[in-house]
């Protein structure tokens, strides 16, 4: 017997015909003589049409009153789930935040979890019962409800599935797995049966958009054996698990691309101490993350251009910021650029293996594909290039680091 | 100064646009220098909605479950609004009923509210802050919430009132008051500035669908003024007051009527001691509730016919049961007739005025009008006849009586 932990993101439970279905995979798996606790989301569009509502009722943002609107919509499949599973004969009850308690702090709109009380829960798991856990909510510190923030599904799954000692924590999803590439653009790209919650993690922040990013974190630090599934095909997904776990290491597990990126070149800028915290400074005082970061000297020798990366979302108010501190920064071109995209190769064997970068670099430049900006990590390596080349590079990337399915 | 409840139905909160119109009216409320304290249904369409999912989803029916979906409606209005008044520059903040807490019995999908605990509410009332209650639900012994049933967020409003000591409760809604008929059937009806508890209560439950009997009652028993007025027309409502407040008293106050019956006719049953007992036991049995009963001798002498009504809805599994036990009970034919209304005059001033149902039977009799069944309590007078009169019926009496508007 093992005890695991399910969750539903909206596409799985979109109508009731869907939570139907769901309901008959939560069956199969307490068939298995599993102790079974779910988490869903909201049904696909209800959380879209909730946070409209609040945007449509105020300009302001008490964000209390946001999430008592928007936590309804977990609430709702919760009810429904539930009474889906009781149709068939599974004994099951719905869970809201507050009634666990899962407790958070006090940052409405993006709380973090503090603590879940699971005694009552596993008193009844152990008695057979299914317990249906609205995801993306708790209670703060003055019994209001606190959301988790987008995605925040799969953080509430694996927190509890951590509170609950579980034995997995099976993500359902409308893909089946995780990918060596975005197989809308890699025609070849295959599914990986593991993978280590390193890569999982930087695959997450690279771009694929498969598992949030803080969940896979929250997993690693637990140590919790995550998998990705597809609700609608009856397949084993991609495990993540923790590196020992993984016998055969490749040197590149994955490809992962973001288009959520733009550029920004400040043209000599004076070549002297203190210049990167005057364009950098402003930036971070107004919430805006830069990501890679490249300083080069300029033809003249005296001044320096300085390239970066931010949010494509934040490249308006970011030129705006620099312009408005254009004479203490003293640079004399600021040229905002939306047209690129990060391109990453992702694997835990590069510790191991020299010339990862290398062969990446020469792929690319066989394509004729510019690199603007490089970046790397431990286990990864980014370059950017521009946006027109996106589907070449992801493609020959594939293939020159072997990961093309046979066939 | 003074503390008042509001409360907005469905059509008042339906979309965005009508919740920043409700938020207008509280903020002239709070202007007058009150204490506001409001109550909110779901926006019209999401109850249906909600209780149409928890039917497609399961057959059978766990109404801890239907009440967790169900309750999600008030739950957004009450977020919303609050929003709304914020926007306006009006401190407000949702309560949800276990927040309150609203504390009710375990009887999910009907609860009883048994206290409200309104010592923080109180408390914020006089910093100036607007509360917003969701109406309709609570939270049972067990912490799992509960609902209070259809129309339930008339009755959350006036024990919110009642509890909060109010001065008054205002129930805005689709209508600009109480008429003396239905205006849209009696052209001449007129709204009443003023009318009884006892009154309304049978108004209430003789068909005038303008509140629920059970808020009706619960305003009586805690001498609670209620006005019911439109949240679409500035103007002043019907009052619903205790008796001596109204200084001239009408004889009758206002004719209701409902559709929503149908007559049993028993025929050549046998005329001995029990009978009764085994024609209706067997009816309560079955949940089935009999309101008007006429029993006459048959022209043989040796049996009885016996008529009564029962709800419409009822007529079908009513006829059932009775041919179950035709044997048991011994009657020759059974007549089921769903094409009748009760039409029924009521007011306080029948105590003292005898003749106001000789004056009813008299001016259906001149119009040619057949009564079926008659019953009567201390201020009503009601009769069955053919549905196809009830127009008839109502302008009939309604000019008997002295109500018609001038001109």
């Amino acid at each position: 017997m093992a005890r695991i932990v399910q969750k539903f993101g909206g596409t799985s439970v979109a109508d009731v015909g869907r939570i139907k279905s769901v309901a008959l995979r939560v069956k199969s798996e307490v068939g298995l003589g599993n102790q079974v606790a779910v988490v869903v989301s909201a049904m696909a569009g209800a959380t879209n049409q909730l946070v409209d509502w609040t945007r449509d009722t105020s300009r302001l943002h008490d964000a209390r009153e946001y999430d008592v609107v928007v936590a309804s919509g977990e609430q709702v499949t919760a009810g429904l789930l539930s009474l889906a599973l009781q149709d068939l004969g599974i004994d099951a009850r719905s869970w809201l935040g507050w009634q666990i308690p899962i407790r958070t702090d006090g940052v409405h709109g993006k709380a973090r979890i503090e603590t879940i009380d699971v005694t009552e829960i596993c008193r009844r798991l152990a008695e057979g019962q299914v317990a249906v856990v609205a995801g993306f909510q708790g209670v703060g510190p003055r019994g209001r409800i606190t959301t988790l923030g987008r995605g925040g599904s799969d953080t509430s799954a694996v927190a509890l599935a951590a509170a609950l000692e579980a034995d997995r924590c099976d993500i359902f999803t409308d893909v089946d797995g995780v990918y060596t590439a975005d197989p809308r653009i890699v025609a070849k790209a295959r599914k990986l049966g593991r993978i280590t919650y390193e890569e999982m993690l930087e695959m997450a922040s690279q771009g694929a958009k498969v598992l949030q990013t803080r969940s896979v974190a929250m997993a690693m630090n637990h140590r919790m054996r995550v998998q990705v599934l597809s609700s609608f095909i009856d397949a084993p997904g991609t495990l993540v698990v923790d590196e020992d776990e993984i016998v055969e290491k490749q040197v590149v597990s994955g490809i992962a691309y973001s288009r959520d990126e733009a550029k920004i070149t400040v043209q000599k800028v004076a070549d002297r101490p203190g210049v990167a915290a005057a364009i950098f400074g402003p930036l971070a005082d107004h919430a805006i993350n830069v990501d890679m970061i490249v300083q080069s000297a300029s033809e003249d020798g005296h001044t320096a251009d300085l390239t970066f990366t931010v949010a494509r979302a934040d490249l308006d108010r970011a030129v705006a910021v620099l312009e408005n501190g254009k004479k203490a920064i003293g640079f004399t071109v600021l040229k905002p650029d939306p047209n690129v995209v990060k391109v990453s190769v992702i694997g835990v064997g590069m510790r191991s293996h020299a010339g990862v970068a290398k062969q990446m670099f020469q792929a690319l430049a066989d394509k004729g594909i510019n690199i603007q900006v490089i970046s790397t990590s431990e286990i990864k390596v980014s370059v950017l290039i521009a946006s027109e080349y996106t589907e070449l590079a992801l493609r020959t990337l594939h293939t020159a680091y072997g990961l093309d399915a046979p066939g």
